[in-house]
């Protein structure tokens, strides 16, 4: 089960909570995570004891973003160790949570074979709990270096194809800290263009259903000073037809072994549009969302989620007095039926680059990602630049 | 001034309403038109006994469409001109209200002018007003003619288009009957081609910010029995990338010179997606909608709406129990800057054709406007098909 606190009651500004953490209270072991779906209104953590709770709360996106969904899956097969429950039905339930989620399930077998490597060797429970966690733990920090690696190399791209400075960024959905154990994806090359001094624009989209962008990137991006402008998705096709925009940067889900990327829905239009307008199209991912069992774009299976998020409004959390938070407030007729696809897949020959830790993929082809994989198994990865 | 009173108070499904009518009550003539922004929860009439009314209803979208505009400018003159008001100045402040709502300054123009020539010839004021009401009347009717023109020959079109029949038709914002004084303009089409028997699926965008695929498309959709499907308006590219669609529908609210069309927002990333997929790409505009004086898509000026539309989610009307309609609920973080184009232009060589009611355009050039606005004005038109 779940139960939730608040971090901030208001008032100040508080600091951008830490997406997620284990603890271990006397009570036993729990993961912290911050819900999502009440941000940027409230930081409400969601303090997980078991892994029902965590496989509801992925489903409901109140802990989304791959990378994250990755450490919190590994956390989540440490939890099920050590609380004694049966490890194996919970990395099942988990891994399975949120298709195409790869980075989740990658993150479910890494603390499981941790596991049962311990209990094969004969370890006790509370040693093999001991394995699971550790692993969850060598993610952990593997992800934030890797965040770290993602905007050093993206950064160095962008100055690569973009040597006058001043860019003018699209992105959309989410991939900031907030999604992420370290500075996000996406997100965190912009940050480190920011920095940089380089940054001129962040356009923002809003990225219906769920509004990622309106309200986790744009809380993101006003927190940490940029000028960013946000707009419904269908309004960056102006943006592209004025010569407003100098490269889109998105994260992905899952990257399938021809380089298509499964990304928020959205994604691909934008690419069609960059195409057309001749602008970089820069997927930012951890080398961990390559699924090569995944050979094209038709093997990746894609979450449809419920119609009423697109028929009915979700009032968000800390809205207007008088509004309950999480009310559905129908738009369409009743009866409507939707079409909600939770991602899209850009084909590889859209991509002008995908960006990982361990290198920078352009042109994007098959061959590009064999030799991602090769370098990510050897631990090797080129410098940035 | 406005005042408004509701047309059905719930219950039993009342038809739709007519979207606009003028009538003569003892305390004077008015303009009574549908408010828009309540629909499809509440049928509430708006009752216009003066211009300033009938301005703020154009500007928060009350009333909305581009044949409804023109026909609604045009009432608007004769209202000045029977309740005694400056003609002129009336005729100034509806003819700009919304650029680039080129049917409502025409229509504002046509009044005008009639009344104009009654002055000038030296009838009374009574004389004047009843030119003006006549000349408003006269558009009206055109207009319904129109309406059931376009349907024909935008119906003849897609049979030439797309022999096979079982078509699926993605089309985007509201063209039909609750903006137009008929059935409306691409929507127009979809309905002939359902009660031919030949839509297998229509393919409704929500349309960000306002919502009016979600809101009116959707509801003129299922009150006509067809299969239709609401989405997000980023989930149409992996609609085109999966073969699911056979044409793209959709009106426009200015054409220029050369062939590039105004339509609400969504409309030019459409196109690029509808031309990257080999799709036909289809505006359905009357001929009132070219305005020759703009040469291309530089020279017709865009409105720009406030950004709380897209920083903020509105309420919709008879929503739910608890939430006030209309209030506006905070989704991004305060002070967040947006850009809300209402149009983007999409360019001549984006569009498979322009159906007018005087002849289908395709392929869409300068020359291709030029002959639709000299048959338009010798009022000869081809026969459909």
């Amino acid at each position: 089960m779940a139960v939730e606190h608040a971090v901030s009651p208001g008032g100040e500004t508080p600091p951008i909570a830490r997406a997620l953490r284990w603890e271990e209270p006397p009570e036993g072991p729990v993961l912290v995570l911050l819900d999502q779906t009440r941000l940027p209104a409230e930081e409400v953590e969601l303090v997980c004891t078991d892994v029902p709770a965590l496989v509801t709360a992925i489903r409901t996106l109140a802990v989304r973003g791959a990378p994250l969904l990755g450490v919190a899956g590994a956390y989540g097969v440490a939890l099920a160790a050590a609380r004694g429950f049966d490890v194996d039905e919970a990395a099942e339930r988990l891994a399975f949570a949120r298709p195409p989620a790869v980075s989740l399930a990658r993150g479910v077998r890494r603390a499981l074979v941790a596991y049962r490597r311990a209990v094969g060797r004969g370890d006790d429970a509370a040693q093999a709990a001991a394995a699971a966690l550790a692993a969850a733990r060598a993610l952990h920090r593997e992800d934030v270096r890797a965040g770290t690696m993602l905007a050093a190399r993206g950064l160095a791209l962008l100055r690569e194809l973009l040597p006058g400075g001043g860019y003018r960024i699209l992105t959309h959905a989410h991939t900031g800290a907030l999604a992420s154990v370290g500075e996000g994806t996406a997100f965190a090359v912009i940050a480190a263009a920011h920095r940089a001094g380089r940054l001129q624009r962040l356009w923002v989209d809003e990225s219906r259903p769920s509004f990622q962008g309106a309200r986790l990137t744009a809380h993101e991006a006003a927190r940490a000073g940029m000028a960013y402008t946000l707009l419904p998705d269908s309004a960056a096709g102006s943006l592209f037809a004025a010569g407003k925009v100098d490269a889109v940067l998105i994260g992905a889900d899952r990257i399938a072994a021809d380089g298509s990327a499964a990304a928020t829905v959205g994604g691909y239009p934008l690419a069609v549009l960059a195409r057309y307008h001749h602008v970089p199209f820069i997927v930012v991912a951890p080398a961990g969302t390559v699924d090569s069992g995944a050979v094209d774009a038709a093997a990746m299976e894609i979450e449809h989620r419920p119609g009423h998020e697109v028929t009915d409004l979700t009032i968000p959390y800390g809205a207007t007095a008088g509004v309950e938070a999480g009310t559905g407030v129908p738009v369409a007729p009743l009866g409507t039926q939707a079409y909600n696809p939770a991602f899209d897949v850009t084909p590889p020959g859209l991509l002008t680059a995908i960006v990982t830790e361990h290198g920078v993929i352009s042109p994007v082809s098959a061959a590009g990602i064999r030799d991602l994989c090769a370098s990510s198994r050897s631990g090797e990865g080129k410098p940035p630049g």
